[in-house]
């Protein structure tokens, strides 16, 4: 139990010093109160705390267990499901100064990074020594730990994979403070029960990352990027298994359907540079992009790659020059902000067999137009990860075409969120969904690490909003 | 408790029928005692149980709770860590009848098998689809649902990664008989915890697979293998950093070092095609096998490789004709059936950081002269994973030796096992080098799973080697 608001930031303080810690009644605690989900929650924090070291982090925990206080953990707030935004009651923890690249190591191929480094200062660092980390979710303002939460994908999975697949080490603290190392500069491993894995997409409920070992690759010095206009968006997705059985290694095969595209032009001024009357035929748009070692092999890939298309029933093939194609990946990246501007009322992130993305799409079609309600969007294609924009001002009928996209992706063997994870916003789809018998055992998982329930009480499964009643048995 | 063991084998008799059900006094049983570990432990079960239904191994489960009988399951037994051998009093679920592959799904890359099904049979039928399961242990007659408890690795591991990446999904049966699924034909997933990647690796101690969906790849049409002799063993596995930045994505990198490769070539009658001279000269051999989409881009590849080792100090390079290379290849599978021939008395498949490699060679080296024992071997390059056969007749001096390699290879960053699984014959080493607070952790989330212990107790860190009280108190 917290004895009281001035106790609980004098003992932050103590941690932290009170420079990092900011009380929840201030102004400068908005900014915590919230990510960048649309219409999400927000729900200002008692306190947040910024620790510099995984020992603050540690006493931080050892306090909060102790006091029964719930932590919320907090990269650069640029989540899309509320997982970063405290219960009631709750602290944040900031890792902004926990930000440093401890070592870029070339032999081994790995980077040792703290949560608060951000995909961008990782891309400029690795890039320095010719390597690359390619999980590639757009957000570049993201934070790895952030990253790690929520098993984060983004255009590249087709090739490198996800998060999941780029971490092979942690060390964590966990509820109770004690800090522990698993995995580490190693590529394998059959010994004990892999904990990286099982925090890895935990969203902040099971232990708090403060290092993190992610696997590097050799920085490819060549791309093509191409463009392909379709007439429908079911030749698009049915030409995505062609294309990768093809043996290519596309790097990037992204759709985006036509109104997405029109919307990413007009917010972006984009010139793709193709005929205006194809542009306006095209009821969807395929992009490649390739990287090789050099540059005639990359050209060779291309050519095959562009031939495909056209069989696979492209109405053209646009390979991009450099700029253009960074353009355009760019404003693919800002989707989600146009579809913000032009006032989405949700967006999902569902993941299917990519062979059921033609029924899926064929499914979100009928939900939207059965409720009269705008879906469009773009999605990792290679991936079956359909991010759709919603557009409904009648709150009622929203839930309805949200729930009815949930089951149908379910039906088709697919899962709620591909990659922005199920946080506290997408939390009432998933246990509507969900087997129960998996929410059970997940539960007790948590309650293995976590026996106070302080750890983001509300998000993923958590129904409780609030730590374990075990949680309140302490006091300060 | 158990009320009696005629009782017992007619409730399995009842559950797959009387032909399916071996009792442990019976001639039939003693193959079911033990696994393939080197002088490893050996018991006999008090009965095995052959289920052909995932609806079986529910009943089984709930027997078994109910009874506290421990379980252990098995594959085809081709286990080197024992952890297929049941303890005192326990069942061996044998998944040999359960060994359908179900769908190979052209569509979205995957295979959807039974755990019996052997890794020479989907080699088979995926092969008949253009597509490969990249996982190459070396044992053919290994199952999936073995390759799964130990995520298994290998020699193309270097590529394509271990078991954990390239399983998408499993059907699994909890120890209470509750069925779920997790994952699924889908490759990326934010949706709660990942219950795939925590059971795999698990070594049948957190629940018994019934079902898995495996990852498969375009099966790529042209190969080029390459052998370097070399001077000496630091050289090579300096080289090997270098070889993987190249780009080249090698799908084997393999060392063996001068004794394990006369062993095998007395063993096999294997003709390396290259002069004495130089094969008595080189201390160690790299195999470098390189896999692409078309003819000239591999003979390409070939040369750049080749012309790259011999820059890294190769003696000499030698490209193998198909039958050689598929001969070597072979051989080096069977690198343990020779060391096992020669008398080796324990091996390790312990992982370093790759860059770790010479220090951790070194090591290895200075304890087996302190000792007077011969430690050889061969390994995995491209990932640091060194398997060392290990020569000492006396028991105590085999303990100190095999306490003080692991102690240096955890030293350096690395852990026990690789790949084989910390079974029952690597459970000392690994409960003594462990992170205490990692083996409370991975205990309570063995409870999570397993509260009544049935499952393979024993086994990775469990010290009971029977199930819990808790399991006492039921009865049939």
């Amino acid at each position: 139990m917290i004895r009281g608001m001035p106790d609980l930031l004098k003992r932050l303080a103590m941690i932290a010093g009170a420079e990092n810690v900011i009380p929840g009644d201030s102004p400068a605690a908005a900014d915590f109160a919230h990510d960048e989900t649309l219409n999400g929650p927000a729900r200002q924090p008692v306190a947040i705390i910024k620790p510099e070291t995984p020992d603050q982090v540690t006493e931080l925990m050892a306090l909060a267990t102790a006091a029964g206080v719930p932590v919320t953990a907090r990269g650069s707030g640029s989540g899309l499901s509320g997982a970063a935004v405290p219960p009631a009651g709750g602290i944040v923890v900031s890792f902004e100064r926990m930000n440093k690249i401890v070592e870029i190591d070339e032999t081994n191929h790995v980077a040792v990074v703290q949560p608060g480094v951000t995909l961008q200062e990782l891309e400029q660092k690795t890039a320095e020594h010719g390597l690359v980390y390619p999980v590639y979710p757009g957000e570049m303002s993201a934070t790895i730990g952030g990253n790690i939460a929520t098993n984060a994908g983004g255009m590249q999975a087709v090739r490198y994979g996800v998060t999941r697949e780029n971490v092979l080490g942690l060390q964590v603290v966990l509820a109770t403070g004690e800090i522990i190392r698993s995995g580490g500069a190693i590529v394998k491993s059959s010994t004990g029960y892999d904990l990286t894995q099982l925090i890895i997409g935990s969203e902040g409920t099971l232990a708090l990352v403060t290092e993190a070992t992610l696997r590097l690759r050799t920085r490819l010095p060549v791309r093509a990027t191409l463009l392909a206009p379709f007439n429908d968006l079911d030749t698009v997705t049915r030409a995505v298994p062609e294309i990768l059985a093809a043996g290519l290694q596309p790097t990037m095969l992204e759709y985006v359907d036509q109104l997405s595209m029109a919307a990413i032009i007009f917010n972006t001024g984009l010139e793709l540079g193709i005929p205006d009357n194809v542009r306006d035929a095209a009821q969807a748009f395929l992009i490649v992009r390739l990287e090789q070692r050099d540059a005639e092999r990359c050209d060779a890939d291309a050519i095959d790659a562009g031939l495909l298309l056209e069989r696979l029933g492209a109405i053209d093939v646009y390979v991009l020059p450099g700029e253009a194609a960074n353009s355009l990946i760019q404003a693919r990246e800002n989707a989600f902000w146009s579809a913000k501007k032009a006032g989405a009322a949700d967006i999902i992130d569902i993941v299917v067999p990519r062979g059921a993305m033609p029924k899926f799409m064929a499914a979100a079609r009928a939900i939207g137009s059965e409720h009269e309600s705008i879906v469009v969007g773009s999605g990792h294609a290679g991936d079956g990860n359909v991010h759709l924009a919603v557009f409904q001002t009648d709150e009622k009928v929203l839930s309805h075409v949200m729930n009815e996209l949930f089951a149908a992706g379910k039906r088709l063997g697919g899962v709620v969120s591909a990659e922005h994870g199920v946080g506290r916003t997408k939390k009432p789809y998933y246990l509507e969904l969900e087997d129960p018998v998996k929410i059970a055992l997940m539960r007790r998982i948590k309650e293995a690490f976590d026996p106070a329930g302080i750890l983001n009480p509300g998000a993923v499964f958590d129904v409780a909003e609030s730590p374990s009643p075990l949680a309140a048995e302490a006091a300060l």
